[in-house]
């Protein structure tokens, strides 16, 4: 089938109209596109930051659809099942990572955006086993940004292995910060959200934490061995030393988005007194995805999102890059 | 009792005859010092590089004696006993840390030549618990270094969970790296060891493990996703970036030393199609101190030792802070 999709031609240039050809494999869905995120993630790729982008580019890793045409193979999905597609589009299932259910570091994975067409597009075309039931429970646009935001904080919490009633600390507040704070009360843990916007306070105390000021370093520096986690979204540079003394004997520092340049770290505090960690934690499992839409839509956990025609995406796109949405930007298509 | 230590009075001062006093309390021991180790690390708070060292300072947290005398409650020790003594003198035994079994975190641990005077000495007198009976098969002298060094890195290695038959690397073939290979690949395991040195090249072989030299950052370059596990016992500072693209998806980054500044890291690669952990190892709990030593004694581990007598401490130092020794130095007490 011809698909069509919004490509960016080079760099920073605007999404028009793009055109490519795609069947549906016996293990595939297509999937007809109603919303999908255009989050600060795609702009970097729009702008070729990470050096690696493949014009023409479509954007759009978090998508929920319905799904059109199944392969002769899927049993698990039937048209016109309610779907969301995250980050990833096929994986091999026979290596060693998809074998123990980590399919999301198999080397011949397809990412979407990277390795395949985006879902700024009509039609989507992905390996069942990555097209995943929305529960009835979730709104189909609130929930877009679960699907990659949502998955990476999830499973960044998850392999804490947190104690009941740990103290944990959010570095930012923006997509994955919400998503993190909101997962994190739920869970039962004491949440707090370090944050440089003053008027975030009272959206932050809503989603279920306290606000600590992130920009007093004075401050900063009178919170000692107080967290069992701190979860960083900052893709700014921040002082990590400062937040690794926050951390008590055996917490774990998890980074789910990161500066463009290197920060410098004072090794010594990793483990002077301490067993202290830092991980990184990229997407999650399918195993993660369904426990994380599960848990999402038993506490009623969503995104804030501001939701805009596709008809607007360009404008859409400078505003995401302008940083002034203030939520997540929902593309809906009504063709 | 007034106990004869040997105690530096100012920044990279001489050991010298120092006297005080200290009776043995009811769940103490007072242990005859036979064999103590002068390391890099006595080195450094001689001459104060942390900032925060006590003069006058008696050097000496890896110690072999034997029990003189033991507190009314002592039950688990007699006069006679061949002990070691790691970094640790006391603990309270009641906080959350001591009672889960790891009392190396215990905001009340006493640290040897931080809170209470070292093994350079005559005597030293610590809370049984802390005094490990040696087993026989190890010799008293080759034995020393594995009650500190030899804990940190076994239990660095512990915390890894390794699967059998992993590939690990192992950074710096000093006094923590050779234990470290010794412990790796005792344990199975495939060991690569990275060292600066060419000359080194056959005493790692004899250990157990490939050498990898450490001075060509474009063939470091090459090696990519190849470890579940890196050990780095370098106080010296190096790319760790390059170390962390050598790792596996989950691959972790066990550091036990670490040089005094700050170490620039990409964050980012800790996350981006991996799950990488970096984390600091502290020493270890009694139970990893006595594991390692029941290892050690199966598995003849012991490290390369220069003994020396007491009486030529000050030239001992000096050696050590020359860095002319390439093996461990140990002192031996003949009084």
């Amino acid at each position: 089938m011809r698909i069509k999709a919004y490509g960016i031609k080079q760099k920073d240039g605007k999404a028009a109209p793009f055109y490519y050809e795609r069947g549906v494999g016996e293990n595939e869905v297509r999937i007809k596109v109603l919303y999908c995120a255009i989050a600060r993630g795609d702009i970097q790729f729009i702008s070729n930051d990470w050096g690696d982008t493949r014009y023409p580019f479509v954007p759009g890793h978090e998508i929920v659809g319905l799904v059109e045409e199944t392969g002769s193979r899927v049993t698990a999905l039937r048209v016109g099942d309610r779907v969301g597609v995250g980050y990833q589009q096929a994986a091999c299932f026979e290596c060693g990572f998809c074998k123990e259910g980590n399919e999301q570091f198999c080397a011949q994975q397809k990412v979407i955006g990277v390795h395949c067409y985006g879902g700024l597009a009509e039609h989507i075309v992905v390996d069942n086993r990555f097209a995943f039931k929305l529960p009835p429970a979730l709104h189909p646009a609130r929930a877009v940004p679960l699907l990659s935001s949502g998955l990476t904080v999830y499973s960044g919490i998850v392999r804490a292995q947190l104690r009941a009633n740990s103290v944990v600390g959010v570095l930012g507040a923006g997509g994955l910060g919400q998503l993190a704070i909101r997962f994190l009360h739920k869970m039962g843990h004491k949440v707090y959200a370090f944050s440089h916007s003053p008027e975030k306070k009272e959206m932050i105390n809503q989603l279920g934490a306290e606000c600590i000021p992130g920009s007093n370093p004075e401050h900063l520096a009178t919170i000692s061995k107080t967290f069992d986690l701190i979860i960083s979204t900052l893709n700014v540079p921040y002082d990590l030393d400062d937040f690794l003394k926050m951390l008590k004997p055996q917490g774990k520092f998890c980074v789910v988005a990161s500066p463009l340049k290197k920060q410098p770290v004072s090794i010594g505090l990793l483990y002077d007194y301490a067993q202290r960690t830092i991980y990184g934690n990229y997407v999650g499992s399918r195993k993660d995805m369904m426990d994380m839409l599960a848990f999402a839509a038993k506490h009623n956990i969503e995104s804030i999102v501001d939701i805009m025609p596709f008809s607007e995406m360009n404008e859409a796109i400078e505003k995401v890059r302008a940083g002034t949405v203030k939520t997540r930007l929902i593309l809906e298509n009504h063709e």
